[in-house]
């Protein structure tokens, strides 16, 4: 098939790769002719666009648009898109829009006769080699249409043992993509998926933490009322290899994951990890999933807390940390000690 | 009644005003000679003692001896008083012990006919004023015998308005003072007091931290993969006069409260607590109501959460954090930006 | 000042009340006749309305409204009363409305030159004796014009000794009422003040409960791969008598509070509290808060958890909680034993 | 080598197949004389004993005793084991033993001139093929000496591919086992390898139950004060295969994991997970990482929350949880619906 691919960034490039391995055609677009070019040259693409016009000039009707931009830009390119396109056509948002956007923007496109598809996509930066795992949202006609687009992209049955029990022909799911439900079901799949990355990640990180603090009975400590000592100082004297761990965990455990692969990776390059300052960041669907916890009555203390650990990761604790210094001061003449 | 008081520091010299006013005689002893000196020159005890025999001497069996001094320093003061002591004596530790280690020496101090009472102590500075609120554990024919010095210390029912159903004499309870059970009972209940203490500073700090953020729409945010824009500025843009808001609580509303109180006070003081570095001290109370939880295996993620939150302020997720950033590398190409 | 009172539920009663007792005119109307009818009986309000029609007819322009309505009410409510107004009217939603809601109303409302303003109320029913806590939202003009009928309401500065530090004329949030902000400012803190309500009493609750469990070391336990057996049991000896513990809290203690006062009168009715299943509800203001936490960043890990676990009181962690069980068997084998 | 295998439970049975099937002897003892028989019947054993004194004597010094028992009976079986052996034999629990008991039983027989090693063991009931993750604690000679037979348990490196910069001969920790320090070191990282497995089963089954509850806005809700409405219910109008779900994420998403495939394992079996009752059990691993977090000071609270869940589903925050609604029936009049 052919496909209209709006965003070159990384993972826009990979994907145009992984088309084209499979013997789609892509034509490419980008804010910058500079990456258009590059891609044209090093053969990611198929053809390359100098405009979104010129884009949907070299598409048959009915075309096939892929948007990987990013979410903050899905409307601004959606406006000046659509005008361009006729009944019939069919626009999947491949990035990290928020379902909610999703349901708005898919029933306007409706109007006009447009299907609006909405594409979770993981698998980072290795997403080129292991493929994409794709959730999807939006009429089951136009995603049956887009099959062979998808199966693409995916990683396929053989990127892992198939589940025990299964047999014949793998579904579309042990391929790696899965139809999610209408329109938003395919981001909202995702969110969860990204919400539960975060603990998941947030479990390795306390844990490792406290074996980098299995030394504490080394260290020297005064005797007060403010300070507690270890009671037990000797339970506490191991200097534990935490890169040696992350690897010997990855064969065997229980906890052998590909978040700990890439923990493993990063501590062979660096042992401490002091290339990291430790402000960790958080995208959307960090937030939108303890959102949407809250508002179905769906408890999620773990990964709402791995989400807010994030927050106090950049200092977003400091003024709530000083109110109970200052409650401190107030009842006990604890002046907490500086630095 | 006539006490021998082991540690003059604030709590301590506070306490013995007390009994001299309520018509009780106190013989201070403490490590420093000026301390001791000093209370008695501004009348807090009714005399002096050099060293803990001179203490012990200046007592007629049965003696009391209350000792007021830093947890990790009663062992000692136990093994140079105890064998001052006779059959009949009683101690009691008004300090902050680990009530595991009452459970200890009640025993080896039963064996040699002394009683050991533990009792929690809260009221912090203020004490002197509104009374201390006890809670008591050990024999009961000991507590009984020195109720007088409880009922001392304690605030009185005046305190506050009793509650609705209650009449006629108050107990012991109403009076601000509890015998709570065999040994140890007394300081478990106050390590779970200062636990519940954790948790509600803990949600003070957190809502009133919302509030100082509550003007986030008003802050340019750059728009990118990284970092999630505010769907909606328009919500967050207040500057709420947070000083304001913890006085008008502290009247009619559900989260009156002394913490509130003294809250409200420190924000008249500097509205910006700027005084404060926030990096704050945890005692062993809330880290021995945590353990306690777990062992007996009831769930309490906020009196827990709250003591990791000032692990937190102290900086010891760091690692952990340098973890989270290190995996994003991994498998999103995401360099947390510095700084 | 007169005033007209929609909605006559517990709280428009009492409030009703406050202010006649304070000289003030109430015109009261609900939905049912009976309760107007009643109030009027009673001597709670000045004159009946049968209609908003009439209510509004009996009040002179500029007009006072207040609505005391639920939440998911006030827009039906607003659709019949607005269209009676006339410029120069000022509408106050005294309800626990959600803020956005306010900043839309206000917006409209302003446009028919109707002032609109948020009144965030914390008292509860014993709001009649206390007076109520007062956040206010609007602009400042309204809100100065509105100052008896506030004023009336709030528990004034005898409810509470003074901050030490304050002294002269108290002012208005002395008083027990604020004006916080522009629109929907008032109800902002006061979702603020539920959410960090909510903190509270998890935190009480979770501590008592750990007392609860404080004699767990008298249980027999099975010794099996399966279930943990205590290390140390006689460390778990006490048998705590919990409504004694919450009576002693009230007096001199760290933790004391109007929400302990709450909790010491309902375990001296019910010592097991055997009238309560313990599912506990939750309106708005607590998913309101962390949902504001999310959005600006703030980290509040204790008021959300706070919340999850009365999601988890109603059963709706029981999905979550098959999952790992099969989890638990697929690795280990484990059938987690039936109830 | 020939090792003397004490506990012939699932755990037991499978490691003495794996060493067999490396080449070495296996005389296994259980309590049960059946359960020995019915090894050496199908050839999981070497030879059987019917006593730890038979065990020993069919050993020739210096012996190499593995013991795979609960860790409860760990002492009892030392207790009856090590007056029968002799200086350099060597111990190794292969249990899940609390890393403090491992310092007490080593240092105890090192008087004896007995080596003690603790080996942390992940793996479950698959480790027979896929071989088991080994932790390893005690002194480097011994550890070393029994190198066989730890790397006839391991799955070896080529169960895993080589984490990207290594190459060369794969040391032990690619290799699946790890000598991670002195005594206690094995079963210390054991201990946070299951805490970190607590919280990664929670991040994946509260993602699972938000999911679950995806279809919200379907549900009719009351509406009152005491139940908040969900503002919109059109967001939440989804029906998510969740078995499906589970699958799709196993083949190039960042959450694929082990515990992943489990996950889906159970689903295809049973899309409801009808079969459990959602009573999860915990054992002291979990517990243990979260005391070893509050003792040194590292924040935990997605582990230690994650534990507090499962106390949830079984029961134990019921009391809590009447205490909410003995509270709110307080300030507000709330009378919580029966169930």
């Amino acid at each position: 098939m052919r496909i209209g691919l709006v965003g070159l960034g990384r993972m826009g490039g990979f994907m145009a790769r992984r088309w084209l391995r499979a013997g789609h055609d892509v034509v490419g677009y980008a804010r910058h002719a500079e990456t258009v070019n590059s891609l044209l040259a090093d053969g990611s693409i198929t053809a390359a666009a100098t405009s979104l016009q010129d884009l949907v000039g070299q598409l048959a009707a009915p075309r096939v648009l892929w948007l990987m931009v990013p979410a903050a830009a899905v409307d601004a390119t959606l406006d000046e898109l659509v005008p361009l396109l006729s009944r019939g056509d069919v626009i999947v948002d491949g990035g990290n829009s928020y379902y909610v956007d999703d349901l708005r923007r898919s029933a306007t496109l409706a109007e006009a006769g447009i299907d609006y598809l909405d594409c979770g996509t993981s698998g980072g930066v290795a997403g080129l080699e292991r493929g994409y795992c794709l959730m999807i949202g939006g009429p089951a006609e136009a995603v049956g249409r887009l099959d062979p687009i998808f199966r693409a992209l995916a990683p396929g049955v053989v990127a892992a043992p198939r589940t025990p029990g299964r047999s014949g022909d793998p579904d579309s799911a042990e391929n790696g993509y899965l139809h999610c439900g209408p329109s938003g079901a395919g981001h909202f799949v995702k969110m969860i998926h990204n919400g539960i990355e975060y603990g998941v990640m947030a479990a390795y990180a306390e844990g490792l933490n406290i074996l980098k603090h299995a030394n504490a009975g080394r260290q020297e400590r005064e005797v007060s009322a403010e300070v507690t000592p270890l009671r037990d100082p000797a339970l506490y004297r191991y200097e534990i290899d935490i890169p040696a761990v992350t690897e010997v965990w990855r064969r065997g455990s229980v906890v052998a994951s590909w978040l700990l692969d890439l923990a493993a990776e990063a501590f062979l390059r660096s042992g401490d990890l002091a290339d990291f300052e430790g402000r960790v960041s958080d995208s959307g669907e960090g937030r939108w999933t303890s959102i949407a916890a809250i508002d179905v009555g769906a408890p999620a203390p773990v990964l709402t807390t791995a989400l807010y650990e994030r927050f106090m990761s950049r200092g977003e604790a400091d003024f709530a940390d000083k109110v109970l210094s200052a409650m401190r001061l107030g009842f006990g003449g604890h002046l907490e000690p500086k630095g």
